[in-house]
């Protein structure tokens, strides 16, 4: 049997139902293919044959002389079983269907007459049908088939992402690309007939450019399957999961979405807790954990130092952690001494930190080399409101400095308008993990802690 | 005694302290009255003359012979009460004392030197000390002394805002103008020596313009004035409290931050429930609860529709009511009937109602036009999603002109990158309530159910 390699990096790609009219499905593929710039050779099929965007049509996949690796199918479902019997003659790797109409409105024929063809050509690797595919920008393959000025896509990085709902998938990249956030491999795996939820998580597991896995679903194919291979996993990286259907009601919709049958939710948690998963409830909550252990480092224990310019966000803070069940760091006496020869005596060298006000660079400087080193601290919440004069754009280069240095966790916290926005932003690209909300931060310490806490176990 | 409406709708101020140099705070709050266009008379006060940006500057508050309604000082601690005595003498109305330096550091001495005064002229108001004082942008009031890069004003609006903490609520302005949320008063009441936050909650619900009433606060001064009030307001309007120090570490930061005692905030929180209010934990849900509040009509009952062009995001959806002690709806079949004749067969029509990825404005259009009349729906969940290109702009107009007509709750989830964005900020610019996570709306249906309900026991 091949190898899911095929999907994210063929060397060739036929798609069957390749459409001669703008808009249409098949053209869309088509040239986002092309507009990704992937390098392989591109097959586009036809019986009407002709040209579409300057590449030539062939009839059938059986005209097709030269090796081909992901066959993308966007045809009416009906005729799905015979197209994909074709692959399996010309002996294509890999297949991806986009066509629905299958087991999730309930045609349970052509459900079967599909999945006889799957079996007889078993070496073929399938995902889908009912799915938006595969994208893995950094190869130039992908199968979604909506324009770039809708769903834009995001630029290459270090989280992958499985969802078996299509249009969150895309919401959801869209949303990622407008956040900057990089994007490894992205697999809408739909009505999961022969590759499911488990393979990709074992494939995503074993793949080196994929440092965290974040997985949208709503059922599991073969549980025992997926949380064996999940407790694999998360002992070489993280696996944040969001399930839909965790309420009564949410399961209910569930049913009628993807057909899936929800378990116990609770069980559900429970399992994902023990498989040393981290369940996020809402999609903010997936990038903000995943971009937490994409860009920090192993939190050895969870005592927090917040320091602060002004000090109602350090009482919220003091606050967020609290809920959160971390602990504020006592720091070291030799700290507190040092910091208070550089800093005004109205300064309040505590746990909040308020280093009040008219706190400027140089007296965030002070506290955080300090801090940095300090025995007793073992992840920094910093806070930076840029609403006073005081502090301007120099702070960047500092907390990045620091950042470089301390190895430990270290988020920033700022709110405010245009400058401060830009200012954040500008720290988001000197790869520091900032929020608007101390509570978002809070949360992500606490999955951070939490994961390397019990991986070790 | 005089009104509280000195300070919000003065006919002259003088501002003690102003001064020549560029960027020091009694300079920056002369030009922010100017440059809020402050109608009245502006009197800078110095004992070096001259003039401040065109102003003519007095020596002393004493050389002025016509009327002050408002005195801004800001000249350093130790100097304010023989400033406000002689305020005292020449019978302004209202003070704001923005200078730091008395309670808040244990300056014990110079606060009770400050209280004598306050007290032998207890006609008049005083803000302060140690504040930023009043913002009211509809008359051109602004003693906040940031300057208008760092601390962008928001648009006038119906939401009044009082915070305990100066840098909070500078930095929730700023993020209020870059959201475009409206904001009526705004006072940061610092050390609250005589106008409290109850007196404040007191004048804001009586004042016509002020619809919802958003606090910030870490402790009271007199509990038993404050909840009296605090039950009596939100008879007539929503007060959404936010209260920093509801933890045991957060507590101990609010001591030394305003000093303020924190009680047990299990107590706190069930006064607060008892009192109608509303409680928030982040700055994010104050927002959400204000505008909420200030958008949309009483809801009836808790049973709300959820109609979607994505099925993982109606999943979702479903999910977040649950979790909100919120119902889905269960339409009245004759909607139900009447909806199908107007959508494809493949169209989920219950809750969520799945109009599936390839929806059009004419689809939404049909559904809405059903669901907005229907008996058994009290409050409608939309979510658009952008990444398809069969929903485009026309969406817009068909989404206000129901939320004109229904007078029921309406809100929209849409989440994506540019696309998208455009289009949800145009929705919110047609008044339309707009999220991004349907969690956050829930929350927001969850709270506009349960004031209403419980306000007419």
């Amino acid at each position: 049997m091949n190898s899911l390699d095929y999907f994210f990096e063929p060397k060739s790609i036929a798609i069957i139902g390749a459409s001669h009219s703008t808009g249409k499905i098949g053209h869309v593929i088509l040239q986002n293919l092309i507009s990704a710039g992937f390098k392989g050779e591109i097959f586009p099929i036809n019986p009407k044959k002709g040209t579409i965007i300057g590449k030539q049509v062939f009839a059938s996949i059986k005209e097709i002389k030269t090796e081909i690796d992901l066959a993308i199918i966007a045809i009416p479902g009906a005729l799905v079983p015979k197209a994909l019997k074709e692959c399996g003659e010309r002996k294509v790797k890999a297949a991806i269907i986009i066509s629905a109409g299958f087991g999730e409105i309930g045609n349970i024929k052509l459900a079967q007459e599909l999945q006889k063809v799957m079996d007889k050509y078993s070496f073929m690797k399938i995902v889908g049908p009912n799915c938006l595919g595969v994208m893995h920008m950094k190869n130039g393959v992908d199968s979604l088939f909506l324009p770039a000025y809708r769903l834009e896509r995001p630029k290459h990085g270090e989280i992958s992402f499985i969802s078996q709902s299509g249009a969150l998938g895309s919401a959801i990249l869209d949303w990622a690309s407008f956040k900057n956030y990089g994007i490894n491999k992205f697999v809408s795996y739909g009505n999961a007939m022969q590759v499911d939820e488990a393979d990709l998580l074992e494939y995503l597991g074993k793949d080196d450019s994929t440092k965290v896995i974040a997985v949208y679903l709503e059922g599991v194919r073969n549980g025992k399957k997926f949380f064996k291979i999940l407790r694999k996993v998360t002992q070489k990286k993280p696996v944040i999961v969001i399930k839909g259907g965790i309420t009564a009601g949410g399961a209910k919709a569930t049913k009628s979405h993807t057909g899936s049958l929800a378990g116990s939710s609770e069980v559900f948690k429970a399992m994902l807790k023990q498989a040393n998963a981290i369940h996020a409830t809402t999609l903010e909550e997936v990038f903000d954990f995943a971009r937490t252990f994409v860009r920090e480092p192993q939190m050895k224990n969870n005592r927090i130092q917040i320091i602060t310019n002004g000090g109602g966000y350090g009482v919220l803070s003091a606050d967020a952690l609290s809920m959160n069940g971390l602990q504020l760091a006592k720091m070291e006496e030799k700290t507190r001494k040092e910091i208070l020869k550089g800093v005004p005596s109205y300064a309040i060298i505590d746990n909040p930190m308020d280093l009040t006000g008219d706190a400027d660079n140089k007296r965030y400087e002070v506290a955080l080399n300090n801090i940095s080193i300090d025995k007793n601290v073992d992840a920094i919440l910093l806070i930076l409101l840029f609403q006073v004069p005081t502090l301007d754009s120099d702070i960047i280069e500092t907390v990045q400095a620091i950042k470089e240095e301390t190895g430990k966790p270290l988020f920033v916290i700022s709110a405010g308008g245009n400058y401060s926005e830009t200012h954040r932003m500008a720290l988001e690209k000197s790869n520091i993990n900032t929020f608007i909300s101390p509570f978002d931060a809070a949360k992500c310490f606490k999955e951070l802690f939490e994961y390397y806490k019990n991986r070790t176990k």
